[in-house]
């Protein structure tokens, strides 16, 4: 028997998220009710409501300050419910969870949707599927805008409720704009979905940290203006390897907005130069994606590099001071002359290394996927997360996508996307741009930790002879490590036989 | 009253680190009594003391196979005992504890001795001392060679009990050759002893790093032969900014050895060039830093990429797929031909590169010590960190230690040592010739993703003008982050008052 679908949702949560997920569910045919804990935020909807929202839908939305009438409204504690959470991970989340704990019965289901540690959302898993209650993992990725016209869900738990609230997700998800299809699949027992969430904003970070050093490249070194480097991110995002690529896409508006009133000035420009995203615990994501590199044993050096760039950004207090200490010149990029002809092939050349840098930041996070399912046991399809990812989400890139989603289907179970032929092409045919623009810029002193950490990911990676066996000697020479023979062939991963006793203890 | 100190001490792990520490404390005047759960390791013991120690000392060492035994030499369930463990981390120490638990009585002191994760020496202190028993995080470095002549230790816990075996740490010590002070003190409460040992390792992982690419620029680009090599090293290790820089010293001596018997062949090349120390979980410290960096929110790029790249050079079997795929040339470095007059002004910039992102090595390992400390109030003075890395340790570096210790101890309390003018000036004198040598070495395809990350991270620790205003503005637009304005002032490190509605959701 087909089981009831729901015709009421409970949001939990009234920030940007949670109002404009309000609003698509109310559009998706749903009795919406809203609550937040803050009392200010429910208070500040009605005027989100008024103009985001066909005066024919308001009705479908009530916002509550307590508890009662809220979970009332959905029918109570003895009614199945089903709730969306958008609210901070961790110990936030579980105040919420333990607030409507005695309104919970069997049959709920409840969809997690903040950037949560996968940890935590196994655990909520545990404690409530006894009761019959079903906690599912679900990471929305695309910002406020996606969450009001339809984001990227990577959901995640208990198969049952997932079928029963998949319907819905794939009428509220983004859709492909190629074939239609929505962007949300199972993935897979709870947490994973939360998983590859965070995974994506690793790659996010990745891109961000790509894009970041390409402006610099264009504004202060080759000082391009900003409604040029507008038009330039417009073309790149338009055709080729950068196209329908997100964030090149809102580089573009970026570059072109003016302030509306005053005489003309970019907004961009009055923007200071700090990103304290990952400076404190708020946010979670981009931290935790660096740290589950290093645990599962992980190569992800333009994710990292880029994590690194913009941590160190944050203070910019303790900068100056630096700054004041080792001289203006060292952290400056350098304007350069470069004649009109030139310049046009170098800007060809940048574009193929954001590109192939961009496959790298994509490589190490499907990388970082394919090891924590394994280890979880999660089976976890990666060419389901590119289909996800295909619409509504911030690392959307089409034409990585449509490299990889066909290569990934047809593989089955891929570790290491660089295995595949199809991708080796690729970075063969584009990394000789990215190896010239990190040359290049480096003579003009430019920011460019994530370009140049990903050329030396690929050098690395594809590295028939790696200095490491130096290094494999050094650490025998002091820790007895023991090491392989070149002669042995390329052995395992493990521990090697032979030990110098280099010097006597 | 002085509490009467140890005559005798078990050792429980007789691995290569237990082994020689068992030898040392022997010669150090103790009743050593030795224990392993492997009768293996014990039965290896009888050649290990027969070559290493004096006749006369023999005596004073005694090995078991069984914990009864082993206990009742101590004095048993009723006396105080002073016991030092050398075994890997995690489940296999917890064993330990639990093994002997019945046989521990108050005053009883346990020096954990291996690489382990400070929050389980923070539980196994908290669990024994309403017992009365000491737990003493112990961090030992210097490999095995060091364990047996003297290693660097890095103890923290119970003061008291930290007060009575000081003494004897002191003496057991790697003593500064100039000064003679033994390199150990007490840096604070349970765990941080751990966590400052972790550190080391991390800093270690960077400065191999850095040391392997410099070998890999002069033995496959520039093409000089192992044993001219050797000398170079070996000059580095005598005097200025590399003197006394344990890994370049033992550098040195690796690339000078030659197998003694057969046709003259260099031991380095018969070595795989694959590390796999991180490529599982048994040793933990380089992966703990990476992890411990990303989320403590230090910017950690040299000790990262280091870990990245040897990470990646573990499955050499994938590796050669990928080489299959991307062709050879992409991760080869080249044969350069240099004049002879041009060489030694390369090689002189290399020396100073190796420098100069070795001393970003320490920074970052120094701040990730500070903001742990900061965190968790442990109170530990980053002088005395220094202090007892001057000896015995792998991280040993002469110069650094002369230029950072006295800085320190004016100071008091530093979190990032490049707000000290000293290390700027250092910084800026050394830094073009690290930059020339990544131009350079980037035009020859060596593989340097180390001191390319040490590079960026000055550049951006010392940006006055970081693109990540362009960053912060792509995250306003799709995140509703906020922003701080350029003409409100460098600001707090936290979310900043304005966002622009860059498109309607």
């Amino acid at each position: 028997m087909p089981q009831q679908a729901f015709e009421k949702i409970g949001v939990i949560g009234a920030g940007s998220m949670g109002s404009n997920m309000a609003m698509l569910f109310a559009e998706n045919g749903l009795h919406v009710s809203v609550f937040d804990v803050k009392a200010q935020n429910i208070d500040n909807l009605a005027p989100v409501f008024r103009d985001g929202l066909e005066p024919e839908l308001h009705s479908r939305i009530v916002s509550y300050k307590e508890y009662p009438p809220f979970l009332d409204s959905l029918g109570g504690a003895n009614v199945p419910k089903l709730f969306v959470l958008s609210i901070p991970h961790g110990s936030a989340a579980d105040k919420v969870l333990e607030d409507i704990d005695n309104y919970l019965c069997t049959g709920d289901v409840i969809l997690d949707g903040g950037n949560e540690w996968y940890e935590n959302a196994q655990r909520r898993q545990k404690a409530l599927q006894p009761r019959g209650i079903s906690y599912i993992s679900m990471g929305v990725s695309g910002g406020y805008q996606s969450a009001r016209r339809g984001p990227s869900i990577s959901p995640s738990g208990d198969r049952d409720a997932l079928q029963k609230v998949l319907p819905l997700l794939e009428r509220f998800a983004a859709k492909d704009p190629k074939t239609g299809q929505p962007c949300v699949a199972n993935l897979g027992p709870a947490g994973c979905g939360h998983y590859v969430k965070m995974v994506h904003n690793g790659i996010e970070q990745g891109i961000l940290g790509i894009v970041n050093e390409a402006w610099e490249i264009m504004y202060k070194c080759l000082h391009i203006d900003l409604d040029e480097i507008s038009e330039i991110f417009g073309k790149w995002g338009e055709e080729g390897e950068l196209r329908r690529n997100f964030l090149i896409n809102i580089g573009a508006e970026i570059c072109g907005r003016h302030h509306p009133d005053g005489p003309p000035s970019h907004v961009v420009n009055e923007v200071q130069d700090k990103v304290v995203q990952d400076a404190d615990d708020s946010e979670g994501t981009g931290i935790w994606s660096v740290m589950e590199a290093a645990r599962r044993h992980v190569s992800a050096p333009t994710i990292a590099s880029a994590h690194f760039f913009r941590i160190a950004s944050a203070d910019r207090a303790q900068r100056l001071m630096v700054v004041h200490n080792l001289g203006e010149s060292i952290g400056a990029a350098r304007k350069q002359h470069v004649e009109d002809a030139a310049r046009g092939e170098f800007l060809e050349d940048l574009r193929l290394a954001v590109y192939c840098a961009t496959l790298a930041s994509f490589a190490q996070g499907l990388n970082l996927i394919a090891r924590a399912s394994e280890d979880e046991g999660w089976g976890v399809d990666l060419a389901s997360c590119i289909r996800i990812w295909r619409e509504g989400c911030i690392i959307r890139s089409e034409y990585i996508a449509d490299l990889l989603q066909p290569l990934l289907e047809k593989e089955g179970k891929v570790t290491n996307v660089l295995t595949l032929k199809r991708v080796g092409e690729e970075v063969a045919r584009t990394i000789p741009a990215l190896r010239r623009v990190v040359q290049r810029t480096l003579e003009w002193n430019a920011h460019i930790p994530t370009l140049s950490a990903s050329l030396e990911y690929y050098k690395y990676c594809a590295g028939k002879h790696l200095p490491s066996q130096f290094m494999e000697a050094e650490l025998d020479y002091f820790g007895a490590h023991s090491y392989d023979k070149k002669s042995e062939g390329a052995g395992e991963v493990k521990k090697g036989k032979h030990h110098v006793e280099w010097k006597r203890a």
